[in-house]
């Protein structure tokens, strides 16, 4: 039988990534391009498809490729485009990313979110292989999530769904990017923690990167450490109502701001413990997620051409 | 080919009610036990099970039955059992309410909580039979929800999801009877409107019921319009969060507190366009469901039965 791979694409708003994955999740050569130098998405998917080429001499009679999976943001799963994304010149529309991409292949391609793709990367290749009911929350420059419910990536009526980022978390809160008050991705990102921080030390100590942050917090800084204890306790409480409504077996984290370590995760679990529902208490861990932070999109995205098209 | 019926059980805190069911949603027969009566479910089940026996005269050649299905507060669909109900003096531990009235009966049985069997019977009878996405809001005593996401009720990895009543509207609020503080289900209820309207009048004018605060509201007196306006801005708010999250087609109203009519309703469907994410701006209902008051319990549990065990 012939080995299997995927191209796995993932499209943000600074760089655009791609690589060669096999069904096991090894990663077999990688690149990228800046997002910002195409100002169309046939552009970009010409350089990116010319240089996915360049990657790797496949042999046909031991491997075959089975498509090629895209994680972008606000990827529409149903109908292939990416719908108006803030962050994306040639995506100020709506762009039929995954036709395009056939076209200029000839491979089948599919696109989704880059929450759901990391979701279904853990799903495939990481700690959720036994899992039907779990979330990814990944924290970043935004906050994304990919939600299973009952074995299948919730995409809702309009392969839109799992929007955790733009629920409100308090009512009249910071503005969003979204254009609408107090969404959690306001207080639990990067651009949120900065946000608490000033606010915490009242502009007196500058704005400062999460890292240079939490560099404080390991030497003692008070507002540093309030600052992490805040944005943890957010995310607890946030995820507890989470829990009620969707009863998961685990919630991953991945992003880089998962990475800040128990300055952040102590405060949020005892948050998410102290505000479950009685029946949940006890049961439902919070784990860092099972794939290297620097592979997630591109294992994520190939899961999704594997778990699309792979017979 | 016989008649299909299935016997249908709302158990609730103070009536326990019962009713025969055809496959189109005719209601033949129903009756009521007062639900603190029994002390133990099987004296419930028992005496339910006898009465059901009375309502009707099933003729075997023309008809059979196809099971019985069963509404009740912390339902779990997965065991069949009620968990810790606080209402249920027979379920203050864990009792396998499914199993005792197979037993008993000798009938298949299926159990679910009320806003599940609301969201089946939307699903069946109602105005969601086109629907794979799509949620039921039951507003009375408490705040339910059942959630269909892709065709199927979300139930989650322990057959408790879709529990939206307990999440959190607004950190640090009101205490709630879960334990935890600002769930939705204390601002958005009968009681959560009666605390709203003692907030808004100081506590002047006493504590009304939802009835009595209509009227005040329809005859012009602005404590009681504000405390329309602000539940519905409360639950038009939260809804957008459910929309970011479920996609979903439409959300269906349904309890005695969805009949409060425009005082209510038009707040609410101001509040949720206005915080909508712009991709759903004007694409998703909130509608009355489309099953009678009376009868939406008795229909759920039915087609709770139905949709489990009729071939």
């Amino acid at each position: 039988m012939k080995k299997q791979f995927a191209a796995a694409v993932d499209v943000g708003g600074t760089n655009t990534k791609f690589g060669w994955v096999d069904s096991a999740g090894q990663l077999y050569g990688s690149g990228s391009v800046k997002t910002g130098e195409f100002s169309t998405a046939e552009d970009l998917i010409h350089r990116v498809y010319l240089e996915l080429q360049d990657l790797i001499n496949f042999d046909e009679t031991e491997a075959e490729i089975c498509g090629i999976g895209v994680g972008a943001p606000n990827a529409n799963y149903h109908t292939g485009c990416i719908h108006h994304a803030p962050n994306l010149d040639f995506a100020k529309s709506i762009v039929p990313f995954a036709s395009i991409f056939t076209e200029i292949s000839g491979l089948k391609c599919r696109i989704t979110n880059d929450a759901n793709a990391a979701a279904i990367g853990e799903k495939i290749y990481g700690k959720a292989r036994d899992m039907n009911d779990f979330m990814v929350v990944t924290l970043g420059t935004g906050l994304g999530s990919g939600i299973y419910t009952g074995g299948q990536v919730l995409y809702g009526s309009d392969g839109m769904a799992g929007e955790m980022g733009h629920t409100c978390l308090i009512p009249g809160g910071r503005k969003c990017g979204c254009g609408r008050l107090g969404c959690i991705e306001r207080y639990v990102s990067i651009g949120g923690l900065t946000t608490t921080f000033l606010e915490v030390s009242e502009g007196k100590k500058g704005e400062l990167r999460p890292r240079q942050i939490q560099a404080l917090a390991e030497g003692g800084d008070q507002d540093a450490i309030q600052t992490y204890r805040l944005t943890g306790e957010y995310l607890g409480l946030h995820l507890s109502s989470m829990a009620a409504l969707f009863s998961p077996e685990a919630i991953f984290l991945s992003g880089g701001l998962a990475q800040s370590g128990e300055v952040l995760l102590s405060p949020m679990r005892k948050a998410f413990e102290d505000n479950l529902l009685t029946h949940h208490k006890g049961k439902i861990k919070i784990e860092l997620s099972g794939l290297k932070k620097q592979k997630t999109a591109l294992l994520g995205a190939a899961a999704l051409a594997f778990s699309s098209f792979s017979q």
